[in-house]
C-alpha cells in the first residue's frame, strides 16, 4: 500500500426529497448572494428549478442565473459565469444537474477567485489555484462522481482541448442527492453513467500497486452492486433503489476511496478526453465504452493476474488455472459485453468514427510526444495508436 | 435504501513517516498552542513523544501536555483536561494514542468549550455540545475507528457508567496514520483492535434496512481483508501490509460508509459498554469477542437468510438451502472460532465473570427498563439477560 492522503470534505444529503432543504443548507453557511448554474430546460421542466427558488426565497437568498452548460462543458460559457460572480459579488455557486454542470461551476469557482490569471492554465498545469469559491450541488445524473471529487474536466473550444485537473478547492461543500431526480433520465444517458462510474472504478482498481486487497474488495463490491443495480435502472428507470445505488456508487468511485494508497493511471481516461474533445458529439460515457475494451485487450498480457481478478471477482467466471490468459479474456468480453447490454458503443465505427483523426488524437494525448501516460505498458503515441486503433471495430 | 447524511471531513494523511509532520501539519491550521494528550508510557518508549515535540518546535507550536489516559478512558481524567485547557487557553487537542486517548480527547474538547454545562449531560443526551475544542490525532492502534468517527465513549467513575454519543463536532481535523507506530501493538491489544473493527462493520451490516446490496458489498469485502490481514499481524506483528490493511479498515469500518442509507443498532456495543463499564478489567474488544457469538445465537432465527448471507459472502461458506438455519450457524460458529484463533476470549468464563452482576447490567443497558434496543427481536431486559446467560459459557 503506497502512503496516501484522503480528503472527502463535502458533506452528503442523500435521499427522497431532500433537494427541497437546499435553502436551509446554504443559509446555514452565511450565504446571501449565489450563481444558480444549470444545463439545458430540464431543470425548468421537472420541477426542480421551482422546487430551488422557493427553498432559496424561504431563506432570503439572492441569486443570479446562468443557464446553458453542455456536455463536455466549454470553458468560454466558464467565463461568462466568472465575469458574472465578480459582477454581482457571488458568494457560492450552486451547481444543478450533473458532472458537467458540476464541472463548469468548479471552473467558474476557481476563475472567480483567481482573477489575475488566466484560468486554461491551471487546465495546463502551469499553475494551481489560490482558493476557489465555495460549490454545492444538487446532483441530476449519476455518472461524473465531481459531487465529491476534487476533478475538474473542461472543454476549450480554442483548439478543442479536453483537459482536466485536480484541486482540494473543487470538492464541493456539500452534495445533495436524491436518486428520484434521476428517474427521467433517458436509458442511453443512464447506460453513459453506468460506464462512467464503472471506470472511475476499474482505472484505479488496474493498479502497479501491490498489497491491496482492502481497496481492491472495496471497488468489486462496488461494481458487483452497480452491474446489478444498473440492468434494473435501465429496465426500470423509476426503480428507486436502483438509481439510489447507482448515485451514491458514483459518488463514492470517484472521491478516492478505491484509489487509496494506490497509484492511478486514469489512462482510458485520458484516451477518451481525446475523443469526445475531438468529437465534441461523444458522449464521455460512450467513449469509455468503445475504449476500455480495446485497452484491456491490449494490456491483458502484461497484467494477466490482475485481469483474471477481476474476472473472477467481478464477474464471478471460474478461474481456468491451464489458461489464465483465457479468464483474464472473458472477463473482459463479460464487460465488454455488459456495457453493449446497456445499449453503450463499443466500436468506434458505431459512434461514425473511422481511422482519420487517430494520430491526431493520439498526439494530443502523448501532449505532442512531450508524455508517456505511466500503464502496465506505458502509452505513448505508438501505444496509443494501437489501443485507437483495437477500438475501430 | 434510508436517506442518510454522510460527513467525513477528517483529513487522512497515511503511510510511513506521516507522524513527523505533525507540527507543519498543525501550523497550517493556524494553531500556536495545543494540548498533548496521551495515555500511558509507550509514546516515551517508542520514540512518538519525542518526534512530536521535535516537529512541534520546529514549527513554533507551544504545549502543555496531560498523559494518564486508561483503557475505557475516565471522566474524571477529562475534567483536568477541560481545566487545563480553559487555564492555557488551549486552541487545538492532539491525541496521541488509541481510540481511549481520542475519546478522551474530544470528551475534554467538548467540555472545554461548553464550561457552563455539566458535560457528563452530553453523555446522558440531556443536552447537545455547541462546538468543541478542534481535534487531531496519531493513531497508535487500529481499533476504535475514533480517528474518523462522531463517536465518544467516557466512563464516569461516580456509578461506574459507560457511555457514548455522537456528534459532528467530534470528527476529528485530521488524523495521522502510521502503521508503523501499530508494530509494538501486544498481539492481544491486536486482536481486541481486530474483533473491534469487525463489529464496527458487523453491527451495521446486521441491520433491518432493505435494499443494502451496496454497503453490504463494501462491508463483506473490509471483513474479508480483516480477517486476512488480522492472522497476519498477529503472526508477524510487523507485516507492514497487514497493519496497514488494519489500520484503514479501522477508519473506514466506523465512518459511517457501510452504514450509510441503513438503520443501525450497534446492540453488542451497549451491552459491551456494560460489561467493560462494570467490569473495568475488560477491554472493549474482549467484550465484544464475548458477546457477538451469543447475540448472534440469539438473534439468527429471526434474520436467518442475513445470517446465510454473512455465511456465505464473508466466510465463503456454502449454502445449505434445505437448512438455511445450519448456514447461519456455520457462519457464527466460523467468527467464533476466527475470534478465538486471535486469542480473544468468547466466553464471560474465560474473563473470570460469573453471574453475579449480570441482572445489574442488563437494568442499566436498558436505563432501568427506560428503553428497549432495537433489534431484529427487541432487546429488553428479559433478552439481553438471555444473552448475557447464552455468553457465560
Amino acid at each position: 500500500m503506497e502512503n496516501f492522503e484522503f480528503y472527502t470534505p463535502t458533506k452528503i444529503y442523500f435521499g427522497r426529497d431532500t433537494h427541497k432543504k437546499v435553502g436551509e443548507i446554504i443559509a446555514g453557511y452565511g450565504f446571501h448572494k449565489i450563481l444558480l448554474h444549470y444545463g439545458g430546460g430540464s431543470i425548468h421542466r421537472s420541477g426542480l428549478y421551482n422546487a430551488i427558488v422557493t427553498s432559496l426565497r424561504e431563506h432570503d437568498i439572492a441569486w443570479v442565473e446562468l443557464g446553458g452548460v453542455s456536455p463536455n462543458p466549454k470553458l468560454s460559457l466558464a467565463k461568462q459565469g466568472m465575469e458574472l460572480c465578480r459582477a454581482e459579488n457571488v458568494e457560492f455557486i450552486l451547481a444543478a444537474g450533473g458532472g458537467s454542470v458540476l464541472d463548469s461551476a468548479k471552473c467558474i469557482a476557481d476563475g472567480a477567485a483567481n482573477p489575475d490569471v488566466e484560468t486554461w492554465e491551471f487546465f495546463e498545469k502551469k499553475r494551481e489555484p489560490q482558493g476557489a469559491l465555495p460549490v454545492g450541488a444538487i446532483l441530476t445524473l449519476a455518472a461524473s462522481g465531481s459531487e465529491m471529487s476534487a476533478s475538474c474536466v473542461i472543454t476549450n473550444e480554442e483548439g478543442w482541448f479536453k483537459r482536466g485537473f485536480n484541486s482540494p478547492y473543487h470538492r464541493p461543500l456539500f452534495s445533495i442527492l436524491n436518486p428520484e431526480l434521476t428517474f427521467t433520465v433517458s436509458p442511453f444517458q443512464t447506460g453513459c453513467g453506468i460506464v462512467d462510474i464503472m471506470m472511475h472504478t476499474m482505472e484505479r482498481y488496474f493498479t502497479l500497486s501491490e498489497n491491496v486487497d482492502l481497496t481492491d474488495h472495496l471497488a468489486e463490491g462496488l461494481l458487483k452492486s452497480v452491474i446489478a443495480a444498473g440492468k434494473r435502472a435501465i429496465d426500470n428507470p423509476r426503480d428507486y433503489e436502483a438509481r439510489a445505488t447507482l448515485m451514491w456508487a458514483g459518488s463514492l468511485s470517484h472521491n478516492d476511496l478505491t484509489g487509496a494508497g494506490r497509484q492511478v493511471f486514469m489512462g482510458v481516461h485520458q484516451m477518451e478526453h481525446e475523443l469526445s474533445g475531438m468529437y465534441d458529439f461523444v458522449a464521455h460515457g460512450a467513449g469509455l465504452s468503445v475504449l476500455f475494451p480495446a485497452w484491456a485487450k491490449f494490456q491483458y498480457p502484461y497484467a494477466t493476474q490482475r485481469f483474471c481478478q477481476f474476472a473472477v471477482r467481478v464477474w464471478n467466471l471460474e478461474m481456468d488455472y491451464e489458461h489464465p490468459e483465457e479468464t483474464a479474456k472473458a472477463g473482459i468480453a463479460a464487460t465488454e459485453a455488459f456495457f453493449a447490454s446497456l445499449g453503450m458503443p463499443v466500436r468506434l465505427r458505431e459512434l461514425g468514427i473511422g481511422a482519420e483523426k487517430l494520430e491526431e488524437m493520439a498526439e494530443k494525448c502523448t501532449f505532442f510526444g512531450k508524455r508517456i501516460l505511466p500503464d502496465y505498458k506505458p502509452l505513448g503515441k505508438a501505444e496509443i495508436m494501437e489501443i485507437y486503433r483495437l477500438a475501430l471495430g
